[in-house]
């Protein structure tokens, strides 16, 4: 019989506080207090983190993580990873909603003979992304493989 | 015939880039950057925020402000809002994923007589929040409200 895998449960504890206005602080035990507001488009101050974005980043923060996880297991190694997030909200059967989250991961490798590895191991970071699991909006991804210039 | 409202459609642009270990930068335009990482239990670094926490930050802080607008539109008077959230990550169906958000919410009010009309304006909250409206964690919300200690 092969030994039964066991799940722990985890659980995530953050924090919000009303400031004035449309502004608070969001907080989490040992990290920086973040100052959030409501978007301009919904009465808010520009130039603060909003819920939205923090929402939209932790998708693809998540997707980045979990292909560090991956591609260490794999033993994928690479240049740099960054990628941009787009959440498209939109007012659906009576009320706001996220419908779409479109990650763009832009990969460099420093070998091209590991390019389909890499594909491979982004799409499953992609399929195993844990707040991709936790939400409705579909989150579509448009990779971009390079590689790295050979030193000089 | 009444005018037809017409909604728009909203985009969240952010960005993520890889550091080293399993450590990253998210950004988003004109907004100060922040350090994060894995949690502790997915081999990430302590004292950084995560891409759980600002999933379940989202929430919480989507909460917040969407009362802000009804509190507004009601001309509801308060003195304080804070709350707390709790994600619970769980390996369900094959996956991880969140099930379960709890928000305590703890409402201090100037008058008692706002209680009954703060308690809707709480619960509107809770099922207008845009965040909430695109997960599939189910968000239980369990307000405390009091009365501000009359100015001595």
């Amino acid at each position: 019989m092969e030994p039964k895998k066991t799940y722990k449960t985890f659980r995530y504890l953050t924090g919000v506080a009303w400031k004035s206005g449309r502004r608070a602080v969001v907080s989490s035990d040992g990290r920086p207090d973040i100052e959030v507001s409501s978007p301009p488009e919904f009465k808010g101050d520009a130039g603060f983190w909003t819920p939205e974005d923090m929402f939209v980043a932790s998708v693809d923060l998540c997707t980045l993580m979990t292909f560090l996880a991956f591609a260490q297991r794999k033993e994928l190694d690479f240049a740099s990873y960054e990628s941009t997030a787009e959440g498209v909200l939109e007012f659906v059967e009576g009320k706001y909603r996220f419908t779409e989250i479109i990650l763009r991961p832009h990969l460099v490798l420093k070998s091209e003979s590991d390019t389909e590895r890499a594909r491979q191991i982004l799409d499953d970071a992609h399929k195993g992304c844990l707040v991709s699991n936790s939400i409705t909006a579909a989150v579509k991804m448009l990779p971009e493989i390079r590689i790295a210039a050979p030193a000089a």
